[in-house]
């Protein structure tokens, strides 16, 4: 079977309030149009024409070529939004989706399910609708003896009676592409609008006597439309929601699925458990038996099975087996970790590659370095890997140990099994197994404390004094 | 339209189980007795009468003398507490709104809406009710055939026909206020428990055929009275969705309004996004196109537009277009951000002024500071402002360099362009384009690491065998 | 009255797809069957028999001998799991409740409300019921003229009449002791599963003429049996709310009881407040006037009263009066603060005893050390207290001055009063009242900044060029 697309992304969204064109708003990390061209995708619809209006440019720099193209540059209604399909698509036999892009909950399996059913039926049309309790405001499906659609009247049109349908029109309709487009030129504006309107086609058709069919999405949380930023908060929250409940089938442990935010596209193994107010987004892989969170929030970063993430911040990053981070550690892009490393609080990784066993534990800058396996940075030892110009490498070999509050200004190497005694300013390189220093010796002052402090206290007295 | 307020804020609020007066408990950051009485100022009351009992000087230190106060010495019924202003408000002409103190969701479009209908039908009193799906507890409002109140009916003296009712009394008012203190002095106390109920007010003008009316409030979770925590809990939960959705409406995104927490106070630009476990607190005012959070906390601090901060706090803090903050850092009282300077992790600002395009990247503290234009903290760098008596300034001229880990000794200043190597401790000024260098050369002692490792494990074995 | 448990944990769970046998998952930081456990014990009875099977080692290794164990090595049904406890009590007088491992939500007071009814009535068995408005999938409870329990009809058995049955079996049941055991060894397998069910001991029963009667649970909540981690996430948010209730009805101010993840064992003082995004884990005690959060992480750790704990992770913490931790700080065990010290940010505290009125404020790492009264830590001073193989002592004694950026070489010892400068690494003790001094003096190099940059311009444009 042929399947088009036709998705409706022109208008302007004004109740957004929004320098960005509706459709690029995002949901869960991904603009509302590019959930809804996914779900086309992943449907294989052939071909998909997205119609433009409002800000066509930067929905095409989105969009890119996954899609076609055709421009509507006025508004004057979803008939006519479809319209502007017809030169793409009007040769084309199969049948055509056409869906609104700010629909971002509109799911695959209720796109195949309303296919299937229009294929079933044979029919000239096949709406996608939904049960709703408060069906105010929405257009009611009404359906003749048989149970075929008979028409879609609007809120406003309605009798007390039909006011009570609970059956409501989506906006998303599966047609006949032939039928849609020889319907839609029939279509005309004497409304009080002057809009030309895509379900006048449902009446063409039906009237015509072909069959239209109505197909109940499960959830009725698909059905939402986002005009404004209550709608879209909504909408997060809907699909977050079904995001969660995939990966807790999957075996993961959500200990509060409702405050857990998860992108799309993270992939997530059994046995872990994501603890409150943790945010993960983009190409993020989690391993099994991690543990991440509370409050972790990593980015388009990779992690082995069985690491600790607390309170932390990953982005770009690759983490090892059984490596620990945090709480409050810092992964920058290029941050490469290997197995059974430990990051501790107060520590920034960037563009670093670690070994296994390497332990940073507090109060730590490791940038621009490869660092070999078993090494120690004691508390505050930093790499300087820039000079206001230059960034820089620094290289420490397998089982060196560097002291507390050491800096090693890059490029420096230090070599296997040598030791850097802390505080330490460290300019030239180690060789393995030597012992570096660069401190001044220490001098007390007998009693001197004590002068030093009348003289703080007297400036003091003097300060407030003035 | 002469208007009073008489605020019902006497009562100790046992269930509370607090040392803290009931009305003091706050709401979204206000104590409620203060939501009360700004909706009662924002409609323009000429006179407010607080009446005061358990915690008196408590409410009056917190309220001052927005309002004027009446003491209520014994606690012997709602009808009583009102009393206690007859001395006050007796002789105006006009009308009075009587509210209770624990009630902080009762809007100003609501009090609006009940004045209005008041003077529409010209009624005596008009009772402020809601509809509810669980009426039970609450007494019921019941109509006669023009539609006025008859009578309100307790839950416990209810027929089963009046129990069905869902129209309930929220214990607001609005009176014709000569009428409200003359039926007011015919109420009597004989009943079970001897105390004074405004209700019977109600009643006392019903029987003179004066009209009643009921003022139904849209959203029944303004009708919320806190005498315990869990309704303290329920009503922030209320005036957080409320704040929230205004923000929305305005054209910012709150991810999951759900987890975001704003006072009533807080400005927000249009495109600002806002994270979830984000806070915002005080005379907080934040731009457009912001990103805000996860996880930020800000209170009474100025933040430009374009502003980005992440996993940080902020305490009257000012931040210029474009300035980046966070994740982990800590802006306290008096840090004044440029525009487009960065603040990375792990870094403290205090009491100082940073020009545009400074840079602080990560484990710095900068106190008490004038940083100019293009300064480059390295990583570690700090100010040492504090001699345990005094706090001293610390200037560095635009363009300068101060490397990693640096200290600069207040009282000192850097001059344009200079440059301070890593590891050094500045305890004098230096000139513009100077170097400055306070750090010991290194010295490497050969094969050495490995006799100071033997040594320390040595000491390890024997305090193993100690 | 003789009362015996006997805990159903014998099945796999595989909808958890977990390594974890299923009634090990935890449920507020606790396992299920730890929690059915202690409902069981708290009120009293005299012996409880866990059913193990799937993962028997790691239940008992959970439980130890709290309980006592029957091995069912074949799963064949709930009858025949209740079966393998036959030889442990079927001797005993008095009464045993039979309940599932995976319902964690049953209360102490719903075990006792059954019980007292099972006695008051004089019946055999007792079976604990919930009222569901979607009984969808569960047993529906029939029952008799004078309302006894005549029948458990399983849903796929049911009329349509009584699929509208509310009452449904949760699966709990309080039985006579003697006649449980008598009327299963009648139970036959003759069934589509050949599985020996328990439902059948209540038909027998009933068929003797025994008194079967229904408990209803008040919350039908506490009827959740977890099979899936859906179900796990509902049953924490259960358990959850039921602990945060505890809490505000004591005293406590919950913001957002939502989003505040409290353990079941931990204790909180009156008028303490908690921010959203707090986790309060395991034997956690806190006291009044405390303000705990936002985003506060807490395990194990005790909390005096007026302490304030923001954005920071405290782990097997001892925390004195009206100290004040964080943001951002990280207590790891063996802190041990006394009243009124300060932790600011980015501070990291191990192993060390703080006395009163000490000040950590920025940047800093107190590892093994003892601190007296009144000591100031300068930004960023930290203990070395690690060699690579010993961990090492620091004493401070009171009133001392620890200046910024300075290194204390454990082990070491800085007198009373005394005062260490800046940027210092002290290796060896100071007396009290001493002042000590480890660091070069600065040189300016007048003008050599431009000639630096230079060079590291030069560098650049080469490393560019290459």
């Amino acid at each position: 079977m042929n399947m088009m697309g036709i998705v409706l992304a022109a208008g302007q969204g004004k109740r957004m309030k929004s320098k960005l064109y509706k459709v690029l708003h995002k949901v869960c990390g991904k603009p509302m149009v590019g959930h809804v061209v996914t779900a086309l995708e992943n449907i294989n619809t052939a071909r998909t024409v997205v119609v433009v209006g409002h800000g066509a440019d930067a929905v095409k720099s989105y969009l890119g070529d996954r899609v076609e193209y055709a421009l509507q540059e006025q508004q004057l209604g979803t008939g006519h939004a479809v319209l502007q399909a017809k030169d793409l698509l009007e040769s084309e036999e199969g049948l055509t989706i056409v869906i609104c892009g700010d629909t971002p909950l509109v799911s695959e399996e209720t796109l195949e399910g309303m296919v299937r059913l229009h294929q079933d039926k044979g029919a000239a049309a096949t709406i996608l609708t939904a049960e709703m309790d408060k069906p105010h405001g929405y257009g009611r499906i009404l359906r003749d003896a048989r149970g075929f659609v008979s028409s879609i009247v609007e809120e406003k049109d309605c009798t007390d009676e039909q006011r009570l349908v609970k059956e409501i029109n989506t906006g998303t309709y599966c047609f006949d592409n032939k039928k849609l487009f020889e319907a839609l030129s029939l279509v005309k504006n004497d409304n009080a609008q002057n809009e030309y309107y895509l379900t006048d086609v449902i009446a063409i058709l039906a009237s015509q006597g072909s069959i239209i069919e109505g197909y109940v999405m499960k959830e009725a949380i698909e059905a939402i439309g986002v005009n404004d930023r209550l709608a879209l908060a909504e909408a997060e929250q809907g699909m977050r929601a079904r995001i969660n409940r995939r990966h807790m089938i999957n075996g993961v442990t959500l200990v509060d699925p409702a405050n857990t935010y998860i992108e799309a596209e993270v992939q997530i193994g059994s046995d872990t458990v994501i603890y409150p107010g943790t945010v993960l987004k983009g190409d993020t892989v989690i391993g099994s038996d991690c543990v991440i969170g509370p409050q972790a929030d990593i980015t388009d970063s990779q992690l082995a099975d069985g690491v600790t993430v607390k309170h932390s911040v990953l982005l770009e990053a690759k983490v090892g087996t059984g490596t620990s981070v945090g709480p409050y550690a810092y992964l920058r892009p290029g941050s490469d970790l290997g197995k059974n490393v430990k990051i501790g609080d107060f520590v920034e990784i960037k563009n670093a590659k670690l070994d296994d066993e390497v332990k940073v534990s507090h109060l730590s800058y490791i940038g621009d370095a490869v660092i070999g396996r078993n090494v120690n940075f004691g508390c505050g030892a930093i790499t300087v890997n820039y000079d206001g110009f230059n960034k820089q490498l620094t290289e420490v070999e397998e089982d060196a140990f560097i002291g507390s509050n050491v800096n090693l200004i890059a490029p420096v190497k230090v070599g296997k099994g040598a030791y850097v005694v802390a505080g330490s300013t460290i300019t030239h390189n180690v060789e393995p197994n030597d012992l570096a220093i660069a401190r001044e010796r220490q001098t007390n002052k007998p009693g001197y404390a004590e002068k030093l402090r009348s003289k703080f206290a007297a400036k003091k007295k003097q300060s407030v004094t003035e």
